[in-house]
């Protein structure tokens, strides 16, 4: 059996069918699983809904809304249309998961807009979608978690580049409805990172905790430069003591973007998966309550 | 002529021998120069900085010292031996250069070394290697410029990431002896770069400032993704606007690792260099004072 707090999210295993990845989950022993909307969209809502219900794993995040920077009025009212269906999508997904799924939907926020060099143009423009999103979010019982991502991807991904800014830009909003990712692959590097872990946890914000290495070099494509825990230079002992120390008991993600791992066949990624939490980042955790 | 603030890092032209360096400075009409090591050691420091002197070149940095997070005794006795040559080297241009040449050594960190993820102990041996180092630079009349770099070097060149950290690295020092490189490529991302910068100025701590674009997709090999400022995503005027509001009146370095850059005939790339200075970062500073 994996940890009973460790989540695969689907992109781990981003080739498998929502069935396989399920499969692959539940074979590998882990208990919950972290989905995209692409796969979950492939066999429709209400199937993928049917399918995680049957399959009694927990339900920890959706992936993923955001990629609201635009200043075009229709592009960005499309964005808006399609983050508001991403909420729904969460709040049915979180019903069908099993006990102590987490209504999660991961922003990530968007680059800056092609031609454009108003980088603080485009993060007020996310403050902005926020403020819009969250009264739906809010009506779901849906959290929107903006997540940091590493500043290698600040142009052309998310303008979101430290932990610190994304509790900025959740702060007017209740921490229901508005939290923060935690993934030590973005914000590993920061000489902030563990005052701004307790922050976050004090202001109750952390609404999922990501586990992920970082290695180098860096593939060609350092979208896909992602390592199982372990497998890189992250002291995920500090990390992990930071978010255990803010009283965070909810699921642990584990999402590779890795072009080697993708090509692995998905039961073997899952139970790999697994065996690298069990060595990296559990002997950090709390003792589980036993059942 | 060239901006009479601007000068010419000769990584920019790497593969030129230091003469042609200092003739494609001059036929650009570049006022100014950043020296590297290698390239002056390859002829000499004593010819080096005769030949400085004849160019009427100001000198406005060396690069680099730095690379001390190894903690095996006996490596960082070498990389402190090597430091205390960079502060000797540093001391013997800047008395070659024209009138108005900085005094100053640029520090790289290094990364977190081989075998190691102790990110924290890397960074406390900084602390602890500028505390070695800063009575030579003191009674060598140099200042040690940290530069902070992208945290995509975090992990395999430079355990110093934001601004912010390199200021609270310098705070037990005297500004002049210990100072701050602002190099707009790696801190254009941080939310804090603004203030930060404020800061530096009020510290007195801008030893350099270094215009320098991104742009992306980044190239496979991430150290050779400096472009010409504006060619990429940058907001010069920001940047530039607050580094001027300090007061900070020193030369500008141009410094790019770009293999398409590295492989244009020198003076050409000077020439664009100028030119690239002038539409994207002369507008922005304060009228020069008439000759």
């Amino acid at each position: 059996m994996a940890h009973p707090r460790l989540s695969l999210n689907q992109a781990t295993i981003k080739h498998a069918p929502l069935p396989d990845a399920i499969d692959a989950t539940r074979a590998a022993g882990i208990p919950s699983i972290g989905l995209w909307r692409e796969p979950v969209a492939d066999v429709g809502l209400d199937h993928a809904a049917r399918l995680l219900a049957d399959s009694g794993l927990r339900f920890s995040s959706l992936c993923r809304g955001g990629f609201f920077t635009t200043p075009d009025p229709a592009e960005r009212r499309t964005a808006l249309d399609s983050n508001r269906r991403a909420i729904e999508e969460t709040a049915a997904l979180v019903s069908a998961g099993a006990a102590g799924s987490a209504a999660v939907l991961v922003l990530v926020a968007g680059g800056i807009p092609a031609g454009s060099r108003d980088l603080a143009g485009a993060r007020h423009r996310v403050q902005d979608a926020l403020g819009e999103l969250e009264p739906d979010a809010r009506a779901a019982g849906v959290t929107l978690a903006i997540e940091p991502l590493h500043p290698m991807y600040a142009s052309d991904r998310a303008v979101v580049s430290t932990l610190g800014q994304a509790l900025d830009l959740a702060r007017p909003f209740p921490a229901e409805s508005v939290g923060v990712v935690v993934d030590t692959f973005h914000i590993w590097w920061d000489p902030e990172v563990l005052p701004q872990i307790a922050r976050a946890g004090a202001e109750g914000r952390i609404a999922t905790y990501q586990a992920c290495d970082w290695a180098t070099p860096l593939p060609a494509d350092v979208l896909l430069a992602r390592h199982y825990p372990g497998d890189g230079v992250i002291d995920f002992a500090s990390l992990t003591a930071a978010v255990e120390a803010t009283g965070y008991a909810g699921d642990i993600e584990v999402e590779l973007f890795n072009q080697d791992i993708w090509a692995d066949e998905w039961t073997a990624v899952a139970r790999h998966t697994a065996e690298s939490f069990d060595r990296a980042v559990a002997p950090h955790l709390r003792a589980p309550v036993a059942a």
